[in-house]
């Protein structure tokens, strides 16, 4: 049998981030603009601060200006709304990202709220959900955002094609059924509550999983040839005392029957990152009223 | 052959509209409001006409105060938009709706943005919108909260079962796939560019058309004892030198295999107003930050 082509989202979030990085030039060669991203870190949580750290290291190689804020553990919510007040108020910076989950007692919705729209490059603020939704021109959170993009690079027009998402949530599956349906597929969003989600996976062309359970979905659900992004991101028991991270497909056997499948790691994970910088540099255009440099989507 | 239930949309909108004006009887004895819609026409165009017409009758049958404002053909957009600055002022008004379509030289993107968001009684604004897709309380286009609400008064509980919308407007398709999925429904949309459209069909316990193609869903399509929302209102050549008004699904072929389906006219059309009455009603109550009476979804 032939095994599936892999979709490699390291090698390809590189090439993202280098057109960001010859977009950013452009700005300040041809606008005197440095575009700037700022991070907001509410306390101590490990996996936050490596994601912030990640954040800050991929900025500053694209070029754009890196900002970053640490609030203690106990910070009020009140005190993270002022930060974020300053930030919007800030020219220097284009894009605010507060890493989530915030402590508890801080109410996120409150926080992504206060963000101003144009500079939310999580793409989680209402107004950016509306606009998805709606047809206007807003910022797409930066997972499906990093799907997407590998999906039309992999398959190129998705129009016609039937995609199934699994997974409804705010920041993966929702944004995702939008962007698809905005490409023309004919799109079926799937969760716990779905009576057989293995006949919803056998009808997809395109099945993007995000769902947080290794390995749920069955290489021998998949129709023969189909494109597979997997979302998930798990940590299990590798067998061997350690752990290892995989993802809601059971890669070993999808790899069989897909024509193309992304890994995990190093599939959608690192497109993140990739999309974020992308998306604050989208941001900074918008905000200076410049064009977009055609080196960003080239 | 045992043909369908017909789910009458007619009886029900009157049932909704009858609890509209007990809920504004209690906001009026409970909490002294009187709650107001306000309906704006540009132009003359006769069908528009008729609309408001009936929506002022609606909201005055209701018991809510209906205020009517006429703008001229040629009215300019800062003229529009300066009456909805006007009214988004007014403490009596609650709901503000302006008819579309508007005359060309008038953005209609730019009216629905400058409508305040709780004053938005259509849904058509964008954070409405993505109220509806990331879980806020908003409020939801009148035509697919109508159609949520004869599918759950016929159905009971949604969760789970296999529901495609056809269509995907951001007035019709889009809001409804968001509330059947909030229902937990698998839900899939499909357009134009869907491929097979037919084997959708198959498949679903519940179809929803919006599509404003007469008759174009056939009954043979239809799994047995399927449900069938039809929002199409098609007016065609009746063959004897009228015109008559049919659906997106073909009745005849429907009415023997669907295990229940709304008629055109009589199913969704009426229940439109009643749910602007709805909305009107819920958003006197977030305004004046009162309970929103028991007797409204009693
Ligand atoms: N690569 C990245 O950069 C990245 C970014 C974000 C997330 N992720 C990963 O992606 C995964 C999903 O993240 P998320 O934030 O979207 O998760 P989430 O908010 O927990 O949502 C999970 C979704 O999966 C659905 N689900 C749960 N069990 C299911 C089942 N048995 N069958 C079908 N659907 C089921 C849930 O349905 P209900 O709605 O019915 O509960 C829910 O909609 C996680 O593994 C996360 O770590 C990766
Ligand atoms: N009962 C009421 O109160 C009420 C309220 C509003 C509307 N309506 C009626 O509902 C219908 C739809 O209204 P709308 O405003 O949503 O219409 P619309 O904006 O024209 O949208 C029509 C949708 O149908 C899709 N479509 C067109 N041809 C198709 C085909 N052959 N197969 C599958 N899908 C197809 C289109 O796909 P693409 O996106 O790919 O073009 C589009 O998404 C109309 O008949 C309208 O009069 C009734």
């Amino acid at each position: 049998m032939t095994q599936a082509t892999l979709i490699d989202g390291k090698a390809f979030a590189l090439t993202v981030r280098e057109r960001v990085a010859k977009a950013a030039q452009v700005l300040k060669d041809r606008d005197g603009i440095h575009p700037g991203l700022a991070v907001v870190l509410v306390g101590e949580d490990p996996a936050s601060q490596i994601y912030v750290r990640n954040k800050h290291k991929a900025t500053v190689e694209a070029g754009l200006h890196s900002f970053e804020h640490r609030l203690p553990a106990e910070a009020t919510e009140s005190e993270l709304l002022a930060l974020v007040a300053q930030l919007n108020e800030d020219p220097r910076v284009n894009g605010i990202l507060v890493q989530l989950p915030l402590p508890k007692q801080i109410d996120e919705a409150a926080v992504i709220a206060a963000i101003h729209p144009d500079k939310d490059v999580d793409g989680f603020h209402v107004i950016n959900a509306g606009r998805l939704w709606t047809g206007g021109a807003g910022t797409v959170p930066c997972t499906p955002l990093g799907c997407l993009q590998l999906l039309k690079h992999h398959v190129g027009n998705l129009s016609g094609k039937k995609a199934l998402v699994i997974g409804r949530s705010n920041i993966v599956g929702k944004p995702m059924a939008g962007l698809l349906l905005n490409e023309s597929c004919t799109v079926t969003v799937a969760h716990s509550r779905t009576a057989d989600l293995a006949a919803e996976v056998a009808q997809a062309d395109i099945v993007v999983a995000a769902v947080g359970r290794p390995r749920m979905v069955k290489g021998e659900w998949l129709k023969p040839g189909a494109v597979v992004i997997d979302v998930g991101i798990n940590r299990i028991d590798a067998g061997d005392g350690k752990t290892k991270v995989v993802g809601d497909v059971d890669f070993d056997s999808a790899v069989e029957r897909a024509g193309a499948i992304t890994p995990v790691p190093g599939g959608v994970g690192p497109m993140t990152i990739a999309m974020l910088l992308y998306n604050t540099l989208r941001a900074t255009c918008l905000q200076a009223g410049v064009a977009v440099p055609a080196e960003l989507d080239a």
